[in-house]
């Protein structure tokens, strides 16, 4: 069993979009750059959506906790380390762990994913997915799980109808368009903020193309807390974001 | 002088996003695609950005003209060559061809930028940019120089506040945003279409955070129209998709 599986380097950025106008990398870009290595790492071992994919199921995530120390600025290279320590039978988890030049952290986060049959969109039995068993490695996860998290009450709210561009090849809304919708309604002066933030997403419910949802923010404290419901009322995604000093 | 100054293999797709529903590459994606081919070119050759914004200068297009043959698979590899093979005192003429591993040509795009000071954001004389005449090449433009488009009478019309996901770096809505408002506007089956598209696109002016945009959209015969305006009602960027059989 290897401690880690993959490193990947990635250079923030060659695209105009994935900084922001503090010449940083938003934090959407660097979800995306996580969950681009760990397709990369998943495809490699043959449990990728690729191939998956072809078998009619797929990954989704379920939960992400993520200690987000400092923002890359453009044209840094930073090291993106992922690894999987843990699957029961619904959910499995992935760990991240991202270095800079200077082999400083500067994030670290824990995934939680389910596996599901696209004919039905419900979730499969890990347990009897053969051979996953032996890509766990015994590194540990760096950061504490994904925890739940509850309804907010809202002090500020958007309406927003998924578009042709929120949805992805999964056929629904992709798990970044939710993200970026809540920091959107974030106060601009957050963004330009350059302390640390720990972050906690649940993923509840699938969205689909018309659908019409309303994205809620409450800011608490040194917390800003979102719930993004659809219009039936109910909760798709939640999320919180802690300021720290 | 180099018939064409770079290729650049780029796998459609590592990213959720870039795919749609019909697991085929998105008209954005492969504007970004060669947008970043574009500006990794540049910076190679030290007029990129990179450079630039060091000196309060950088590049913003101003037009487009693009034939797509046909949007590429998940996970197909595509070949961009991109050359510079024109500039006047305002503008540089900067092309693309992207084929596919059996070397059939998939799309050719012809784009046209400005230099523009940071501080005044007027655009400089490229005429007077050092050793910049060095790097044309010789070779044609694939398709014709994009045209001006002219304004249009929405048929239906959406309201878009410019949020803090559509800055980029140049601290402006980022251009594939604007287009991205425009393709959610289309009816879906005009996405799932397959036939040969061609699109012609106008920037006209700069919109900043905490604008108010209006798209308008215009369906003319095999023609749809675009057109964003800001709250002065300025137009700040047409378009035009023609679908072909």
């Amino acid at each position: 069993m290897k401690l880690y599986d993959i490193k990947n380097d990635i250079q923030t950025h060659d695209t105009a979009s994935e900084v922001d106008f503090s010449l940083r990398a938003t934090i959407v870009s660097m979800i995306g750059y996580i969950l681009d290595t760990a397709s990369v790492d998943a495809d490699k071992k043959g449990f990728g959506v690729k191939k998956l994919n072809s078998e009619n199921r797929s990954w989704v995530i379920s939960r992400m906790a993520l200690d987000l120390y400092r923002l890359p600025y453009k044209y840094e290279t930073i090291d993106i380390t992922t690894w999987v320590n843990d699957y029961g039978k619904l959910l499995t988890t992935r760990n991240f762990f991202v270095t800079d030049e200077n082999n400083c952290s500067i994030f670290a986060a824990v995934t939680q994913w389910a596996m599901i049959d696209l004919s039905t969109r419900r979730p499969l039995d890990l347990r009897n997915v053969d051979e996953y068993k032996r890509y766990m490695c015994i590194e540990q996860s760096p950061i504490n799980n994904p925890i739940k998290i509850a309804a907010i009450n809202p002090q500020q709210t958007i309406i927003h109808k998924v578009a042709y561009s929120d949805i992805d090849f999964n056929r629904h809304v992709n798990s970044l368009r939710y993200f970026t919708l809540m920091i959107d309604m974030l106060p601009i002066e957050f963004l330009a903020n350059t302390n640390p933030i720990h972050v906690e997403v649940n993923f509840l419910h699938e969205s689909q193309y018309g659908d019409t949802l309303t994205a809620g923010y409450e800011q608490c404290g040194s917390k800003s807390l979102f719930e993004i419901k659809n219009s039936n009322n109910i909760a798709i995604c939640r999320a919180s974001i802690e300021w720290k000093n």
